[in-house]
């Protein structure tokens, strides 16, 4: 008779499972304010050394994602899809994927049969924001609300957003509680998290890129299949198609890491031919994932490939890169000329004739943040400016006195010890070095 | 450099060990504000399941401690002791000891040779708080301030007072947290909680009574021998003379369960001679004890034994309990003649003939809590009047519609209710049952 916190934090603790209306009370009592972070914070904590059972986490997905609204669906609007990175240095793919598989799946399967509801997050920790990059882009509106994304949904195919309030509030709560009391990297806690905000998004199918490495919330590959094998078993149990990739995060994905710098490169990649081959790699893949699951199987992964190689090769991806921004305010054309003269451009010559071995992804991560562009705590504001620009990546070799990288700096940053900085993050090698391998798994249902 | 909460949460969550420098950074941030009570909770968890390390938990125990200031003491002023219970259901043996062990060591070791400063808590949970029941005294003072308990320590060798709030204010502060997140149950966060606040006592000795059964917080002995080996391990590394009784917490210890007709066993049990023999066997070997500590071991059981006995003969016991009511302003007489008429009693007439083989401690303490003597949250004031007096106890034979005991209720209470919720708590034999045992095991130094 009745719903009692006390029990229920030792019902957990003690290693029991929670009955579906029991989670339900215990997001209602939160989200009313009766139930204080606390409380949330021991069940969390609890959690982590406990777990959650399959049907429990199946439940709190449940319960997180219907305590908000979801983005509204009608019959016949197509297949909704999405994409989901676990987080990585440098990892700007959702900004090339939107463009490039609408512009294919409109000329593959039909105009508007597949539709991208995009809603990501802001960077915190080690790892960058989607969302931070696009506000680099002067008057960019990311704070859509539920009406206005699903009018973009009917009228262009996709849209990229931040999570509104009404979009699985008890994740948002939660999610901030979780950063400051260290129950972060518990897979139940990271699967619910993900998969009640995509499943608000009222999506068919989903792509998850899960990171191991170095420069991820997961450095060691079991634990990152681990989460795979949750993230797919959990959202297939909700209906959702998935498949999810593993994808090396030990090097910065791609040569620019900072929030315009990495706008900057998605356009150069889109525009071609230069292209950092790890993003290109795992933009393929996720592109090619995408479209198998929106064809359900229809297309051969062969026909595929070359139809994503043939998409990278013409404009249209570019042009709908511009009108993904342009639709929602975004200013592209003042963001490409706008004044850089507030920072300094910081080149990092070679000491050493040799080639480059590894660039440590969580040293590059630290880094930008001591530059200005990471976040400490979750109400820091950031510089989006600052970033690091590799000229060499691993594999490379390099001269003595050659620029190995560029670093953008707030003017009077100590620019000795920031180059001093950039090559304790890297190692060399005196052979020459295989490239690294990008893409470490795909567990497709 | 510098103290980072995260990095010490995920520290413990981990199973590493703090430094006492971060024990204390926590400790001075939480006083301070600068750490909020989500984060102290999901330490808290994290200890429920990692623990302390030996070292950890006499560091812990000491930034408790000297969180806030200590009685004032200087040379020359006797042994000081106190007694401290775990908790128990009806346990009112420190309103007795108190008089009793004065009176005593005055008599046996000379005038305030040694003194009692005995700090009590409130009831939480199952059990009552000796601070409740002194309040049941009309106009009694239990919120000394710690000069005034320095001068009655100085005029008459003991006192009995709450917790003050410059004594151990850190425990204050995250005993209420634990309360409230399923974090009380964990031994190193016990024992640091007793400990500190004993420890601003300034005493030289301290008798355990450590709670086993139905009725404490730890049911089972293993647990309770566990707790009782720590709080041993730590308080003599703190430089406390310590001794630990487990006792058994299966039913209810006196008579009485309730506050004012516990205050009210107390002057009987004083006044002798019908005592129940759970509470005299328990009283008797707490008052050895702390004698054998203030003596240091000096006298022999047998005599202690036989002193205590000839002190309960004598009157100088009873005049100490009103003196130390008196010397705070309570006023006894008052409460003697004390208008009972806002309250009924119900008799509880027995269904049967038959022994008394049980009865319940918990589910008297669930019942006290009904009738309105019992906390379900912090802040809920209490009914010091209503309560359980037990007139047959187990191991006694009842005759069919013979009186069991008789409730006192609030007017309006439902009698017969009430009555079935008693005898619920009671079991029955047909066979003659012996006395329970009290006490289970005495460890000394």
């Amino acid at each position: 008779l009745g719903f009692l916190i006390t029990d229920f934090l030792k019902h957990k603790r003690d290693g029991h499972f929670h009955s579906s209306n029991d989670l339900k009370s215990f997001v209602d009592g939160f989200l009313r304010g009766e139930i204080p972070d606390y409380q949330v914070s021991a069940w969390l904590m609890a959690v982590y050394f406990r777990g959650l059972s399959p049907q429990e986490l199946v439940d709190w997905t449940e319960v997180m994602w219907k305590s908000g609204r979801s983005v509204r669906r009608e019959p016949g609007q197509g297949f909704w899809i999405d994409k989901h990175s676990t987080g990585g240095v440098g990892d700007k793919t959702s900004l090339i994927l939107v463009p490039l598989v609408s512009a294919l799946a409109d000329r593959l399967l039909g105009e508007r049969r597949v539709r991208i509801p995009m809603i990501s997050g802001r960077g915190l920790g080690m790892t960058g924001g989607t969302l931070d990059k696009l506000d680099s882009v002067p008057k960019f509106q990311s704070q859509l609300k539920l009406e206005e994304a699903y009018q973009l949904l009917q009228s262009q195919g996709f849209f990229m957003a931040g999570q509104s309030d009404d979009l699985a509030p008890a994740d948002r709560r939660i999610y901030s509680l979780r950063d400051v009391t260290a129950t972060v990297e518990s897979i139940p806690l990271v699967v619910s998290s993900i998969l009640s905000k995509k499943l608000a998004e009222s999506i068919d199918g989903l792509v998850m890129d899960v990171k191991v490495g170095r420069g991820a919330s997961f450095k060691r590959l079991d634990e990152a299949r681990a989460l795979a094998d949750e993230l797919l078993r959990v959202g297939r149990k909700m209906g959702l198609k998935m498949t999810a990739l593993l994808t090396a995060m030990d090097e910065p994905l791609g040569y620019c890491t900072g929030h315009a710098i990495e706008m900057e490169e998605c356009a150069e990649f889109l525009a071609g031919p230069h292209r950092h081959p790890g993003l290109l790699a795992v933009v393929k893949r996720l592109a090619l994932e995408m479209m198998q699951l929106a064809s359900r199987g229809k297309l051969e992964d062969a026909l595929l490939e070359a139809e994503i190689d043939r998409e990278l090769q013409g404009t249209e991806a570019q042009r709908r890169f511009v009108q993904m921004l342009e639709s929602q305010q975004g200013d592209w054309k003042h963001f490409v000329s706008r004044d850089r003269t507030s920072h300094l451009v910081v080149e990092c010559p070679s000491p050493r004739d040799g080639v480059v071995a590894t660039i440590d992804a969580g040293a590059i991560a630290i880094l930008l943040r001591d530059l200005g562009g990471g976040r400490k705590t979750k109400e820091q504001g950031l510089d989006l400016e600052v970033g690091v620009r590799l000229k060499k990546i691993p594999g490379e070799s390099v001269s003595k006195g050659e620029c190995v990288a560029e670093l953008v700096v707030q003017k009077g940053a100590d620019a000795a010890y920031l180059q001093r900085r950039f090559f304790e993050s890297l190692s060399w090698s005196a052979e020459p070095v295989s490239q690294a391998k990008w893409i470490l798994d795909v567990m497709r249902s």
